[in-house]
């Protein structure tokens, strides 16, 4: 038994010198130790937000040394928006965001009180209790109503939500409140991120500028297609919480619910989008050119968020597109998307940057979706790999090998059978996404 | 450069030390180096089924010094038997086989052929002709018709049959056609199987004894929904074509589509069964309460084949039963507990002994079945973990801790809504499975 013990600590010793020994290579490579090499090179620039402002504290709710609670406050006449989870078992504060949405006063400001290191998910009537405490408190000191607060928190699931914690900081909090701020919100709301992550367009419409800005949270148990991760939204623009909405919804479908880390969907999915009504021409029809222009500027604060999350997946060193067209419907598009981009065979071979082609005829095989053999077509990236039901006879192993040791993938598989696309966009499988997962909680 | 070279040989050197210092604990523990922790002791004890011949040889398809061929003939007279993969991509060879199985010679001899190192799918009008090819080629030296050969192959997707290596060794295997070798077989269709798999079950009916035995071959690329491996069962029953495939889609349903290692459905999923009319009373009638026995005694033979696929999954260390009652459809039961036994989350949960059961929360909610949070009850074994829609009062997590420390886990869920329910098997999501995937084709 005491050789056991010491082949134990064996193990556990040459554990650690691979860990030291990869750290020092990716020093020499110009990574940063604990930051997902896909990486941006920095937070991008958020202006301030006419009516928008935010603080940042330390309530030490899990984690210690760092800033876990983040308030943003928009003034009085601001449109809201939000998408949510759809699991069953979502937390209660998104239960409480969702039965408040429709009943917003439109003439009190509007919160957005965010924890980080507990997600207040299946906690029982004292997660709803805690929500309660949260929202009264803080409208109190923000001077608004409870109906105006909206909470999120995230972080592990089960365990009861210190309030106490939260609320002891508040009056801090509110003392701090500041116009920009978006990068110390980014941090603040961070979980296993290994980066901050934020976006920020400005489109002109009817000659005068308006800026959306956009943060987010996600790096684990991130699905689609059922809503998204944390994401808040901030733009000055005029337009009505209806419009607001619709594009927020539309985009929605068209950039989170297309990225998938490992197909778990969180119990804690929002987004909450903010309209401060201070610039802009007043947007208040749909057919409006000027709706579809905020719209396309929407999409691209929340599909470079979107990417961004995908890029922090847990473990990841791959970000992969994976496009299907020629599907019999655009949901059958979807379906074989992501078949392939969630096969656990598929994001491995990537990984290990082996160009195995015929797993992903396996992924489009289960998906359960109309295919042909010998109408399937499957590039990487320009290359032609398979066709007529079998592998191209152009087709070179080395080729696709070369094209995998890439960091940006591209697979595109085409059905040959109707007119259904899609894009959606997912990372590879790594022996980090094991290490980061298989102790959490510990 | 240079410098980033030397990290990279030390990373690679710490690798080495690190699989060596695991090796060597492994051999302290008594496990056998390179087969599952999960294995079982040995090969069981296959007796020969009268009527059936077993050869096996080496064919060279891919894998150098060990079989890769095996050849199973049964005697005219037989019934046959089969489910397949429901893959919309699935191999050349079992579409032959669906084809072929309605219109079975019963006065001829039946041949199964099989080689591992390439499963003949994705291989265009080619695998066709392969398939075509070995039946004729079968079907002449074992003095049959082509209608009654049927071909399995397994092992990677979208390379050519080399059919003419396995052509070549036909005459031997002819000539080494002999009674029992149902551990030989099972070990000639490994392909990243660590273990050969084997079931043997015997039963009296009206005072006769009649015996089934079962080997399957499969390790990744293992989800239920669909069919199942490869998978081979033979017995000497007396049993109508027609009442054999009932009883074998019934056990299929209950057993191979019942347990899941990695979510993905291979190309190649065949279980094929013979029976060789040979002992026991004839059965012609399901409501005959010997038809019962037989197909639960089957059963059993199946689900100890499926255990043992699980077993032997791409890395394990654990085995997991996830039973989910009280669903409000078995279908519903059956979506949970897929859901469940595919998250990555709780698989690597398991894998690093946390009992992090809010992830099994996280998994009931996104299966997209009806669940109230406050109606579902979890327990781990016999300890309750979850009830009323929080953690229970009386969980302990050392208790948890120490339950998960277990080789064998049981988790059930109960969702408090009807009455459906079910039972699925998996395995943890390890480090091993990556290393395994990462470089399968290298």
């Amino acid at each position: 038994m005491s050789d056991i013990s010491a082949l134990q600590a064996k193990v556990a010793a040459a554990k650690a010198a691979l860990a030291e020994a990869q750290a020092e290579l990716h020093i020499a490579q110009g990574r940063t130790p604990g930051v997902s090499p896909l990486a941006p090179a920095g937070f991008p620039e958020l202006p301030a937000i006419d009516g928008v402002r935010i603080a940042t504290g330390e309530a030490g709710v899990k984690y210690k040394n760092r800033t876990d609670v983040m308030l943003a406050v928009a003034q009085a006449g601001s449109s809201l928006a939000g998408v949510f989870t759809r699991s069953a078992t979502r937390s209660a504060n998104v239960r409480d965001c969702q039965a408040k949405l429709a009943g917003v006063a439109l003439d009190q400001p509007i919160a957005i009180l965010v924890n980080s290191g507990n997600s207040n998910a299946f906690t029982g009537e004292r997660g709803e209790k805690d929500v309660h405490e949260l929202c009264m408190e803080c409208a109190s000191v923000v001077h608004t109503v409870p109906g105006n607060v909206f909470t999120s928190s995230t972080g592990v699931i089960g365990q009861p939500l210190p309030a106490d914690r939260i609320i002891a900081k508040m009056p801090d909090l509110v003392a701090g409140l500041a116009p920009g701020g978006f990068d110390i919100a980014a941090r603040a709301i961070m979980t296993t991120d290994t980066y901050a992550k934020g976006a920020s367009r400005k489109i002109t419409l009817s000659g005068q500028t308006v800026t959306i800005n956009g943060i987010a949270k996600g790096s684990g148990m991130i699905a689609p297609d059922m809503a998204t991760m944390l994401v808040y939204i901030f733009t000055d623009a005029r337009i009505t919480p209806a419009l607001l909405q619709a594009a927020v919804s539309a985009c929605n479908g068209r950039s989170f619910n297309r990225i998938t880390v490992d197909s778990d969907t969180s119990t804690s999915d929002t987004l909450l989008a903010i309209a401060t009504n201070q610039n802009g021409p007043e947007i208040t029809d749909e057919n409006d050119s000027r709706f579809i222009d905020f719209a396309e500027c929407l999409e691209g604060v929340m599909l470079d968020l979107a990417h961004q999350v995908v890029r922090d997946g847990e473990g990841a060193t791959k970000f992969v597109s994976v496009t299907v067209t020629g599907a019999a419907t655009p949901n059958e598009a979807q379906t074989a998307a992501l078949a392939i981009a969630n096969s656990p065979l598929v994001k491995t071979a990537i990984a290990g940057e082996d160009p195995n082609w015929g797993r992903i005829v396996m992924a489009i095989g289960k998906a359960g979706v109309q295919a042909e053999r010998d109408l399937i077509t499957i590039h990487f990236g320009d290359i032609l790999v398979a066709e007529n039901g079998w592998v191209s006879p152009d087709y070179r192993e080395e080729d696709g090998a070369a094209y995998f040791k890439q960091e940006n993938l591209d697979i595109r598989v085409d059905l040959g059978l109707g007119t259904g696309e899609v894009t959606v966009w997912t990372c590879d499988l790594t022996h980090e996404y094991i290490s980061i997962n298989a102790d959490y909680r510990s």
